[in-house]
């Protein structure tokens, strides 16, 4: 090799070297934290101590269980400059999605949330959690639940030295870790090597990803456990950027005051926040006048969202990626020529997934195994590689098998491409749904529901929803004698004992039949298409059944 | 590794998926050459066809003797997509140098242009050639020179397919390759790699970097010799921005057209240039009003420059690099605080070498060895290091012992970095001069002026000149008895034998001795500041001597 290995060490070293005293902001439970990328630097320094002192070694997985703030924020350099990898670990999975991935990983240390510590002490099992050595909450207080060993992030960095003499780490070496939800049920996880991480942090920097320069201030609402809240901290440190974080749970008046009161240029989420801040705003005195640009991902941006933000001159940029593309992979920003289009068409442009980021390649290829025309109209999968993009899973090896060709991953996402290049998902594989930007298995919904004795057939698919993007139902076939009211309450019982809330199917159909795929499969396309504009949801989805809630 | 290599090839491919109607425009001898990135793509396509025709395998190294234009950025992505190595062979160079270069390349075919081809001839020896197995010159008539076996470009690649299956190259492949002329009297080559290549591009579309868009319009005038351009023609690509190459010696009157006709945005090169085209747009009717930004490197941005093109409404953005560096550093950008500095602070600030771009890492280490303190006053060498910072020269153990440090290139540049990070050269390395942005190797000099007998001691030393940054005058020590108009008669005959007219000294200063440092050796560092201010030049540099010209 010619050049220097590509690893994040050096743009926490620029961040600190350049802008030290651009500020890092937090909302926590406490109050408002507010220090500088100097002072935060000294702290990630203090926290590589303290895991050396803990016996942490290069390669070793280090886990967290939190919402955006500060602290977090602290292990996202601290842990991989010293060559150790960091695994943010989704809270709102199920216990036994938490108990997989701990166990897969083999976390040795977790940092937890006060808020989140109950929840990781309900999902706690001594076998999935044998690695793990040592929990950390991040509080100020230790609280009183059953995780063992305990101690308090304060007290855990408070002797340590600021100084550490970070390591020269190898590209390839193992910097982060995230679980995405997939179809076969078990979570699969993705690793990124310091290279993946590297590049995805320059992609962002670039006008064609997000653009982010010194003079923003950058506020992701998506969590951090998020694919590193796609990536926005690290490329805002590599920007030397303000950054503001959301903590816990913010609700549209939170968001509203924080862009008010930090003067927050750009911030991202799914359509669910910018859905609650818009209503917000058209209700309430805010001063949303610094926000330059609001990234939409995890779901498609509703052109409504488009239209009210260009109303208030704010530029919407939606966003395409996957837990496995680091995760962007392609961004709805208008062509030269686009700019000169009528707005009816931009809109119509920047509400589909967008253009590729320099430095990917993708096909998309039809039933026939040929790549389609780019006309807007042939659809078929999508297929994504290069630097940012994962080329396998964590010791999965069949979902290797079908989910890659080669170094093709395999998105799942059924697309369109149109003349100018614009991807556009039409439909997306057939066993995933998502709520509000997470995840829910169908499948494993579907397993639970065909557990019942009653049940001769289920499939569950997700209906379009306006607040949450999609809600899965329930489709069940049982034969002509049974009690439906009753079994409907016996499965949502049964369900509930298992998984969270907002999981649970909102309505309970009952047919004859599936449609099948030739080969005998369950056709969730077909089905979808079937039901497609009937009233499926028994009843709506209730705010506290919201992913993102704490 | 877990992400797919970094290559070039996904740049081009998005810049002829996307953007396949963008034009690439091109000044000849022969009027204006106007395509679109698909025509061209077809044609890098059938140069790559052309080449494996000829036996041009993964790893051999395709020269150019070219100026700038759309043929020549052909071989950009023909000859690096199909695994062979682009070496930029620069002509201005002494014919010594390039039989050097061409030798320790083993070039196995030289693309040349029809105005370069007399003066390659010139160089033309069939020891240095011996691998040169074809020169193809970039024209539609093949010129009468003694170069064999020679064919036209056009007649090259005409029957040949415009498909070419690229293939899955690795990132450590070489993909490039640019000598530079040291202070050790040998050009030293430096090779990039496709992830050097693949990282520079991506740090030149960061805003931190040049933050080039597809709205761009991006004409070098840096010559594609020099570090491809400074990578322009690379990033344009990534980003689908049209691109307008000047051609052979554009005079200002045809930069300023070209900007005009063109509607150029962005523009790169020498001081030189820009002053040239200031005092052209200051006596003439010219319309600059669609360029945004013009990038000096090369030499320092003179801050008279920074403020005319400031009134002319055209921002400077001041860049420092090295071959070695692919070649760009750092950039003068403002921070986010400087934006609010008065006008004063902030052209200092821009005038400096600028802000070390995010990726890379320098530290600057004083004669004591240490680090020294980030004042503004305190000076040391600079050392660079990162993804796009060759570790290496080729074939050159000696170099690599002196001009390492580790992981860490020693630039050789003395400087200050101020409080906010800004990196200012004050000093450089004793032995090298920059005319117009072109390198003149003192040493050489030296070493051909003591070869005559008359001459005890000799330093050639670089003194300011408006136009051209830089000239070098020989301070010589003779015997009282000498006749020195007469000797200085003998040196100026003797120097022209064997070194272009622009390499020769301006001056001849006679003085008693040589200040030599504690080691003995000579201190130019110490010679220079003794005549600083003195009118060392006799005879201003003829504007033939311009290293610049055709």
């Amino acid at each position: 090799m010619s050049g220097y290995d590509q690893t994040l060490e050096p743009f926490l070293w620029r961040a600190e070297a350049i802008h030290s005293d651009r500020e890092i902001v937090a909302r926590t439970h406490e109050g408002i934290n507010r220090y500088t990328y100097g002072e935060y630097a000294d702290r990630a320094r203090q926290l590589a101590n303290a895991l050396d002192a803990l016996g942490i070694e290069e390669g070793d997985r280090v886990g967290t269980f939190c919402w955006n703030h500060d602290r977090h924020f602290e292990t996202y350099f601290g842990v991989p400059n010293m060559g150790a990898q960091l695994h943010t670990i989704n809270p709102l999975l199920p216990d036994s999605h938490i108990q997989y991935i701990v166990e897969d990983a083999a976390d040795r240390v977790i940092f937890v949330d006060p808020s989140l510590a109950e929840k990781l002490a309900a999902a706690y099992d001594p076998d999935a959690f044998e690695s793990v050595e040592q929990f950390v909450v991040i509080g100020d207080e230790v609280p009183d639940v059953s995780l063992e060993p305990l101690t308090d992030y304060e007290s855990f960095i408070a002797d340590q030295s600021t100084e550490y003499d970070w390591p020269d780490l190898d590209q390839e070496d193992m910097a982060g870790m995230c679980y995405t939800s997939g179809t076969t049920g078990k979570p699969k996880g993705v690793e990124y090597t310091q290279q993946m991480m590297w590049s995805h942090t320059m992609a962002m920097l670039t006008p064609q990803g997000l653009g982010i320069e010194d003079s923003d201030v950058v506020m992701p609402i998506v969590p951090m456990f998020h694919v590193n809240a796609w990536g926005m901290p690290f490329a805002a440190t590599a920007a030397g950027a303000k950054q503001v974080f959301p903590g816990p749970a913010p609700d549209p008046a939170d968001i509203a005051q924080l862009i008010e009161d930090e003067g927050v240029t750009i911030t991202a989420g799914v359509p669910t926040v910018w859905l609650g801040l818009l209503e917000y705003a058209a209700e309430n005195e805010v001063d949303l006048s610094s926000l330059e640009r609001v990234v939409i991902g995890g779901a498609a941006a509703p052109k409504a969202v488009i239209e009210q933000f260009d109303d208030l001159g704010v530029e919407v940029v939606h966003a395409w990626g996957m837990t496995e593309t680091s995760p962007v992979g392609a961004v709805a920003h208008l062509t030269d020529e686009m700019e000169r289009a009528p707005y009816g068409t931009q809109v119509d442009k920047r509400s589909k997934q967008g253009l590729i980021v320099p430095g990917l390649e993708f096909k998309v290829v039809g039933d026939d195994g040929e790549e389609i025309a780019w006309d807007g109209e042939a659809f078929g999968e999508l297929l994504i590689r290069g630097p940012w993009v994962t080329t396998e899973y964590h010791e999965r090896p069949e979902a290797n098998e079908t989910d890659f060709e080669g170094s093709w991953l395999r998105t799942g996402d059924i697309v369109t491409v149109d003349e100018e290049g614009y991807i556009e998902i039409v439909d997306r594989a057939d066993d995933v749904i998502k709520s509000g930007g997470e995840w829910i298995s169908s499948q494993e919904l579907e397993n639970a529901i065909m557990s019942h004795e009653a049940v001769s057939e289920a499939a569950v698919i997700g209906v379009p929803h306006e607040r949450w993007q999609e809600r899965p139902v329930a489709m069940v076939v049982v034969p002509e004698t049974t009690d439906r009211d009753q079994l409907t309450e016996e499965l949502k019982a049964m369900l509930r004992e298992e998984y969270p809330k907002w999981w649970l199917p909102d309505g309970f159909e009952f047919i004859d039949e599936i449609p099948k795929t030739a080969t005998g499969k369950f056709s969730k396309m077909d089905l979808r298409e079937q039901y497609a504009g009937e009233e499926l949801l028994e009843e709506d989805a209730p705010a506290d059944a919201a992913p993102d809630e704490d």
